[in-house]
C-alpha cells in the first residue's frame, strides 16, 4: 500500500464514519441551541416605526437632511452625524464624543443603528425616546448650545427649510417646530434597522452563524452574558450595575471626571437617588464589532478586551482565551449593514438669498 | 367683436410678427454668444488624471476611504470630508473652517470639486497640487497635527489599511506611505468632476442656460468678471489683487488676524514678497451659487452681496441689481451635481485587535 492509497483510506474510512454520527449529532445540538437562542432572542422587526405616527417619505427625508444639518448647531459645525457617522457604523471611534466648540461629552456615542428599539436613550436613559433625545441635545450647552427653541426655529427657517417642513406635516398650526425636528429625526432613525446574520440563524438559517459563531452563542448564553443582553436588540432593554463584583475602573482604567463629581455613576446623575448609583442602560450589542472603543466612557479598545472585562466585573468568571474568541465570533455575527440610505449624504439647502 | 375674440386676433397678430422676427436675431445673438464664450471658457474634460499617473478603482478607493477618515488626525475627528463636506457641495458651509481642537483656520475652504484643475491649491497657492496638498495638510498644526509622517504610517498600519496600500500600489518598496496617502487622496479628488448646465451650453446646448443666465454671462463678459474668471473652472488659473480700487476690507467688513499681523495679505504670507501683497489665487465659480460664504475669509453671505463687491473692488463699477440678478443666474448655471460616489459614505476598517 502507497503513502497516497493509505491516506485515501483512512481519509474514506473516517468520511464514512462521520456521515454515521456527525449529521445527527450536529443537527441536533443546531437545533437545540437554536430553540435556547429564539427563547431569549428575537430578529428585528420589519420597522422601528411608533404606532401612532407613519414613516412618511417626506418625514424621513426631512429628518435625514436634518440628521445631516450642521448649520443648527452654535458653532455651525455639529451634526447628529458627527458622533452617527456612516463611516463608523453609526458612531464615531472617539472614547468620548465632542460637542460645539471643542466641548467633550462625558459618555461614548452609541451606534444610532437600532436604537429606536432600545428602552431609552443615553446611557443614564434620561432620554424616553429617540424624538425626545433629538428635541433635548438642541439645548443642551455641550451638543447644539442653543438657547432657545425659538432661536433654532429661526435658524430652520432662515436656513430654506419652511417648505420642507410644510410639506412633511401639512395642515399643522405649525409645522415648523423643534417638536417636529424630533418627530422627523425620530422618523428618520426608526428606519436605520441593521439586519445581520444573526437574524438570519434566529429565522432558521443555522448555517448563517459560523461554527466558532455558534460555539460563541453557547457560551454567551450558558456563561450568563445573555441574562442581561437579550431580547430584539441583545441589550438595550433594562438597566443595571456596572461592576458587580468591584469597582468597574479597576479593570476598565476609567478615570473620575469633574462633571460627575468623581467616576461616573450612571443614573444616579440624573434621578440622584442613591439606588440608581453605577446603573447603566444595558447597551444593546447589534453592531458592537464595528463600533469600538468600548463601555460608557470608551475605556476600553478592543472588544476581546471587553469581553474578558465583562465577564471578570459582571459574573465574576475569568473567561479563557478560548471562549473570548468564540464570544467575540458570535458578536461579530451581530454586525449588519450600513443601511444605503444612511450612507448617502443628502444635500442640503442653500441658504436663500 | 367681442373682448374674446378681439385678445385672440391681437395674440395671434404679436405671435406672427415674433414669428417673422424673434427666431431669427435670438438664433443670431444665441450663436454670437455661445461663440464668444467658447473662446473664453472650456467644458470640463472627462478626466482629471495626471498623465503620469492612472486612476485605478483600487486607489481611488483607498483616496475616498483616507479622504473620509477621521482616525489619522491628532485629535481623532477630524477627516478631509470635515471641511469638504458631501452635504455642502464640497465645502463646509462656515466663514472660516476649523482644524484639530477646534483650531480656526485663517481662510474659508473652498469646494474640492474640480479642484485638480486649478493652478495650485489654497488662496495662496502655496500646495503645488491636490496630492502635495494632501500630504502637507498632515503635518499643518492646524489641520492634522501630526508630528511625524513615520507617525501617520504607523497609525494606518493600526488602523488596518496595510493591505489597502499593497493592493493599490502593487511592486512598490514601501506601498504604505505618506506619500501614497496623497497620491490617493489625489486620485480619489481627481474624479470629483461636476459638469453643469454651463457644459452644456459650451458644447453647443444654448437652451441649457435661461434667457436670463445668459442675459448674466453677457454681463459676466462685457464687464470684465471673465478677464479672470475664464477658463474651465471659471477661475482658479491665475492670482490677482483683491481690492483694486480700495482696500477689500472696506466693502468685505473683513477682520484683522492675528495669524496675519493684521488683514490677510493673501501671498505675501507665503513669499513674503511685498509685489505678492494682495494677491490671492482667482477662485474657481463652478459651484460657487451652492458653496456660500463668500471670500477668503466667508465674510460675505450671499452671492449677489459677493457679486455686487466683486463689481466695485475690482472693476470699480456700481452693478444695477438687474446686473447682479442676471449674473446671478448664470453662476447658477455653473453648479453641478454632487458626484454619487462622493455622496456615499464608505465604510472604513475597524483596527483590528
Amino acid at each position: 500500500m502507497t503513502m497516497h492509497s493509505k491516506f485515501i483510506t483512512k481519509f474514506s474510512m473516517t468520511t464514512a464514519l462521520l456521515a454515521l454520527a456527525w449529521p445527527l449529532s450536529a443537527a441536533d445540538g443546531d437545533q437545540a441551541l437554536l430553540d435556547k437562542a429564539k427563547a431569549l432572542f428575537q430578529p428585528l422587526p420589519a420597522t422601528a416605526a411608533l404606532e401612532n405616527s407613519s414613516l412618511t417619505p417626506t418625514r424621513v427625508a426631512l429628518g435625514k437632511a436634518l440628521f445631516f444639518e450642521t448649520r443648527v448647531s452654535n458653532d455651525g459645525r455639529l451634526a447628529c452625524a458627527t458622533c452617527h457617522n456612516p463611516a463608523y457604523h453609526g458612531a464615531d471611534s472617539l472614547a468620548l464624543s465632542v460637542g460645539i466648540n471643542g466641548k467633550v461629552l462625558p459618555r461614548n456615542a452609541h451606534t444610532v443603528f437600532n436604537t429606536a428599539l432600545l428602552v431609552a436613550q443615553h446611557y443614564g436613559g434620561n432620554r424616553v425616546s429617540v424624538e425626545d433625545q433629538a428635541v433635548k441635545a438642541l439645548l443642551s450647552p455641550l451638543a447644539y448650545g442653543n438657547t432657545s427653541y425659538e432661536q433654532v426655529e429661526k435658524k430652520l427657517a432662515q436656513l430654506g427649510y419652511q417648505s420642507w417642513f410644510d410639506k412633511a406635516y401639512p395642515g399643522e398650526a405649525k409645522p415648523l417646530s423643534a417638536e417636529n425636528w424630533g418627530k422627523a429625526i425620530g422618523a428618520f432613525e426608526r428606519t436605520l434597522l441593521t439586519p445581520s446574520p444573526f437574524d438570519k440563524y434566529l429565522k432558521g438559517d443555522t448555517k448563517a452563524l459560523s461554527p466558532l459563531a455558534k460555539k460563541g452563542l453557547t457560551t454567551f448564553i450558558d456563561t450568563g452574558c445573555a441574562g442581561c443582553h437579550n431580547g430584539v436588540t441583545v441589550g438595550g432593554q433594562s438597566y443595571q450595575k456596572f461592576g458587580i463584583t468591584q469597582d468597574y475602573w479597576k479593570l476598565t482604567g476609567s478615570t473620575e471626571k469633574e462633571i460627575f463629581k468623581g467616576y461616573d455613576k450612571g443614573r444616579f446623575h440624573d434621578t440622584k437617588n442613591e439606588a440608581d448609583a453605577f446603573m447603566f442602560k444595558v447597551p444593546q450589542l447589534r453592531n458592537v464589532a464595528a463600533t469600538p472603543p468600548y463601555f460608557h466612557d470608551g475605556s476600553v479598545a478592543t472588544l476581546p478586551q471587553a469581553v474578558r472585562i465583562m465577564g471578570q466585573l459582571q459574573l465574576g468568571k475569568d473567561l479563557s482565551d478560548e471562549d473570548v474568541n468564540a464570544i467575540v465570533a458570535f458578536l461579530e455575527s451581530l454586525t449588519g449593514e450600513v443601511p444605503a440610505n444612511f450612507a448617502q449624504v443628502p444635500q442640503l439647502p442653500v441658504a436663500p438669498h
